[in-house]
């Protein structure tokens, strides 16, 4: 099966109900702006690029249905504060829309666009991996996390395209599980080999030499390198610097926020208690205990081996690397 | 409320089902080996010393029917691979037979030394702790996995006790979530500031200088002083490691394996791959995933700060320490 998240009807956005996954396969049609800022707010559909390109086909549907184009713009970047993929595209539907340009094409490109940018991170990652590898990957980056193909599963997908042999070991990246409910069904419906684990599990398995790379995405880039990515990357990529495997973030350009200095100036959103405190609106723990729920955390540059963009590979000194990319 | 996971009725065991914890307080009453045996191994009780006592109780149970004692012990024995102290448990019921003593006295006496032995534990431990502490544990390693009191939660309890301000983070502990389930009920029951996080949490408040120490149990010691302990242990001590904050492994001399030179030798339990794709009996996973489950790992004593044992805090090198408080 072609996992599909995003289908454009024309004059409605359809998204893949991702919270629905892997019982139920299930789109819903949004109409209007408000649905879309909902949909992103609810999570109906969840990874930075995926976000941005939701976004934008929500800009084109107030234009069509002459609702104020800035009033849901400024809903939609409400939505979800950490993915900048959501800043961008918004700022680039409202320059479209100051050119006079049909905001609607403009976001058909964006998504054609994206598709293609995910390519040519896939094509760029794979020759960083062996033939035979197995790899670890956190949360969803995949076609679920994008308009198709993903960007650190887009990787995995050219690798196996390429005729790599790749195991994947995806881990299931509570609370939300996006690991266990969208990557492991992603990557099992499209046969490529993939073994599910707990987020607790995955340092015995690095203790055991198991894994040659970790690829994950991220949600923003920051100048220097610093990458904001689901919570519990920081753990893995501790983890991979302290056994010896490389760490990769696959990200298209439009993840790295040029005006943000540091990791330190990216927000971390912080969500629900209930999302930790339930599952599947089963309660797994006491009534009124004290939980934290940072849903983002930040890897600094010095434990990533390499940002696989869109224009290539980048590599530490990342200031100098960013900066040459944006010239 | 204080919290009493084992309770003996003289004829019977009655064992707090901590399977259905936090939503339901229910003893059941146990009345052959058999019964205990299997109580063990579907996780009724957990815990290394919990299971030791337990077990004791079943081969009393076995004398007091006039039941095969070595047929009790053997099948005890084989209910869960990695503790030893239900290994050290039955080796000392049997030499209490051997020797002609009353298995019930022994068993009895078993219980009230585990209790004595955690209370030793807790006043060595809050010891190196400060005056106002934020500590991270994994796992249960409180009352309900001893017969009272606890390990790394008898340091806890013991510096709360002695008027130390402490706040600890317990994570979830997946996949069996003994965590939310066991360590922030016990905890939230007591009164005693427990906030609940998940896995994958841990290293972003490692990151923000959150933790003054980490305190685990342990399920089996190597004579090296390699800890194997609940699945995800490993981890959290290669990020404490990582961050510079003191790891301390709270366990009774019965849980060191003077017999097990290294962690290498320590047998990793493989549980059901159900636990990790269903929580509930609600799955969270796509069927027909491929899925690993070891329970347990094991953290090299190189990221040890400490043991805190029942008979003081041994250091490395810990060879020479287990060595001589085993002489």
């Amino acid at each position: 099966m072609h996992v599909e998240p995003i289908r454009w009807r024309g004059d409605a956005l359809e998204l893949l109900d991702q919270r629905l996954l892997p019982r139920e396969v299930r789109y819903v049609a949004l109409h209007d702006a408000h649905e879309v800022a909902n949909a992103i707010r609810d999570m109906m559909v969840r990874g930075a690029p995926a976000i941005g390109v939701s976004a934008a086909f929500g800009v084109a549907l107030a234009a069509q249905r002459g609702d104020d184009v800035d009033a849901a713009a400024a809903e939609l970047r409400k939505s979800r504060p950490t993915a900048v993929n959501l800043m961008w595209a918004l700022d680039r539907m409202l320059r479209a829309r100051d050119a006079g340009r049909d905001l609607t094409a403009e976001a058909e490109a964006m998504f054609r666009e994206d598709v293609e940018s995910c390519k040519r991170i896939g094509r760029f990652g794979a020759a960083l991996l062996g033939n035979s590898v197995t790899v670890l990957t956190h949360c969803n980056a995949g076609a679920l996390a994008t308009a198709g193909y993903g960007t650190a599963l887009g990787v995995i997908r050219a690798a196996v395209e390429g005729g790599k042999r790749v195991a994947v070991f995806a881990d299931e990246t509570r609370p939300y599980l996006q690991g266990a409910r969208l990557t492991a069904w992603e990557l099992h419906e499209e046969g490529i080999d993939v073994t599910l684990i707990t987020d607790s599990m995955s340092g015995h398995f690095f203790q055991q030499g198991k894994f040659d790379a970790v690829i994950v995405g991220a949600d923003r880039i920051a100048a220097n390198g610093d990458a904001a990515n689901k919570i519990g990357t920081y753990t893995v990529a501790v983890l991979a610097n302290a056994h010896g495997v490389p760490f990769y973030v696959a990200a298209p350009l439009s993840t790295i926020d040029v005006h943000c200095p540091t990791g330190a100036q990216i927000p971390i959103e912080e969500r629900s208690a209930l999302e930790v405190t339930s599952i599947n609106n089963v309660s797994i723990a006491p009534e009124g205990i004290s939980v934290r729920h940072p849903a983002f955390d930040v890897t600094p540059s010095r434990l990533i081996t390499a940002i696989i963009t869109d224009r290539g590979v980048l590599r530490a000194p990342y200031e100098e690397a960013i900066r040459e990319v944006f010239r």
